[in-house]
């Protein structure tokens, strides 16, 4: 059960002193344009990254990984079968597996892999509002990868989507994480912050789900992990705000940053909650 | 019809402000090595790239952005099919497109996808002086992907490269471009400045190539757009080899840079009209 | 035959400068997580990369090339086909090559390809101890990518492993290099220096490899191209180190430092000779 808005931040400092100490072993299946983003932005927070897509590893890897992500942005065949036997390996081990439909709003291939692979439940689906609401119900709109709605227009679908995940974490100018708790009451949360240079540079929102993948590994519930993973970047983006000349300058500082940020730094201002 | 080189000026800076108010699509169909570097360079300049090489996605894209990039540096199978794709489907929507032939000065196979590509009428062919003339003769030369030829050697080939397509764009230490008027006279530019690091980056040729794409979807002729983005990319360079140590801090100053120079601040004393 | 440890410093310097004069063509059939990154190391320093993986360009350009990398990190079909072909031709070429067995240690697939690929004679495996211990023995253990074993553990298996490749080094918080002089001496060194951040950074360990390949193609021998490479990056990683705040500032002055280190200031204090 997650604790009320106001009680959250131990529980996340010590998820975040846990991610340090025991560097968790994050597979990631995700997008040749963002890879080397991705990969370093877990090494700096304190994960330890694999990212083979050999359809013949990635089932052994999923499994005796301790988290699982599956990211849909340049999918390719080899790389959509092992997709497939990292989500059945996953589900089949326990372990827990963050969706992150890249694109889905736009192109129906993605959309139809992404409706079959969340068959294998994972852990959070994470996107923008329109890759949201085209997870809820099938259909395709806008163009390209970026999003065509407010953060706040998913919650609806959120709340559906929670048939599929125990948790859902909507991206965007503001960014929304919704879970249902153990009485089925839902628990939503609007987590404010980050910085105007995000967008602006390829790969943050990866990045954000991988980071989503790793503290699952060592929360003590969806929402601790979704919650932590989006303060830590938010902090993150912010120190690095502060020294960015632009936006190369800000996705060093953002690494740097991810290092920096110490446990507890993560403060409850940035964090509203809504039921 | 392309104005005199004293007078490109306006021109240039109002494509430059459209681009950033408009943020055009630009469709990368580019290498494995390049791609994130790419894409961080179009997020800069103020485009939106969307990259996806699946042969299922490409021609869906293709004619749904506002431009194409096709680059051969790492040409996989299926990336060779979603360029046919895409090379066709934007042919037939009209989607202005770039062929950038990567190594095609050395590499038989790609010269001949390079040779195929262009039936479906690129608006503007980039490459440096050796892959110019192997598109124009068929022939290959030399090893790798960089030039054996100055950028001068190319402009006999370019012109005859113009039944092909309507702008050829060679880069070197100096770069020249030629596109053919309305009455059918030649018109050639000569492009000084930019920064020895460049080619000590890679991918900075990669990024130039885009650039053409993004801006051949706000400006008003194939030229304006070939001259926007390398002046575009030209002050970049120049500002960022002001605080650059070395290879690595210039490829962040000139996304920084990117983002940074002023539409109208591209100053003519670039360019040097050659007929 | 190597010179003793008090006396290779000309040597290296000597092969340095040749590095910088010649910018040696360096073929790298590499994974698609540090391609960017390796590509830019090898541009840094003063080499040139080609990065081709198409199974119908990668013999001709390994044959072509003054070099030539194989490294297993991620796998696909098509590019282990063009590992093979390349592996044979550079062969058949008299081309030094460097086989890096990434995740061998881990992922039985890899393993086979790397026993697989060692029968062309590699003139040096590189990889951390337990990559090492693996290729010697078959055998796997761990996860992952990274070692469970001090590189002083690959000691003894790299002895077994000079039947199968003229040099191997031996990455760690001390990295260990071992040849075989011509009257059928070991020689062994052992390297300190470097940076705690390299860990911190995908493909530090990717980059070496690469640089190993580099410099096999100016060096006098194999143990000076290991030392070469061992020593230009321990020089720039700790001049790096000096001014980065953290992984993503390391990683852009690492390639500043790689361009900047001057031949000759590769201090003898880093190297320790064994035997």
């Amino acid at each position: 059960m997650i604790p009320p808005a106001c009680h959250w931040q131990t529980g996340v400092a010590n998820a975040h002193q846990r991610l340090r100490d025991r560097a968790p072993l994050v597979h990631c299946l995700t997008n040749q344009v963002t890879m080397n983003f991705v990969a370093n932005t877990l090494l700096a927070a304190g994960a330890s990254p694999a990212m083979t897509d050999h359809p013949d590893e990635a089932g052994e890897l999923a499994g005796a990984a301790d988290a699982l992500l599956i990211n849909l942005g340049t999918p390719g065949e080899a790389s959509l079968t092992a997709m497939h036997r990292a989500a059945l390996a996953a589900h089949a081990a326990g372990t827990p597996w963050v969706l992150d439909p890249v694109g889905a709003a736009a192109l129906p291939l993605r959309r139809d892999v992404a409706l079959t692979l969340r068959a294998q439940r994972p852990a959070v689906i994470r996107g923008n509002a329109s890759e949201i609401l085209a997870l809820e119900d099938g259909e395709t709109r806008g163009r390209g990868v970026d999003t065509r709605h407010r953060s706040e227009a998913g919650l609806a679908a959120a709340a559906s989507l929670l048939d599929h995940a125990d948790g859902i974490a909507i991206s965007g100018e503001v960014d929304h994480l919704a879970t249902t708790d153990d009485s089925g009451q839902p628990q939503r949360l609007r987590i404010a912050g980050g910085s105007a240079w995000q967008p602006r540079v390829t790969g943050t929102g990866c990045a954000l789900g991988a980071l989503i993948a790793a503290y699952l590994a060592v929360a003590e519930s969806v929402m601790e992990a979704m919650l932590a993973a989006h303060l830590h970047v938010a902090a993150a983006a912010e120190q690095a705000e502060r020294t960015a000349a632009g936006p190369g300058s800000f996705a060093v500082a953002w690494l740097d940053a991810l290092d920096q940020v110490a446990p507890g730094s993560f403060t409850e201002e940035r964090v509203t909650r809504l039921c």
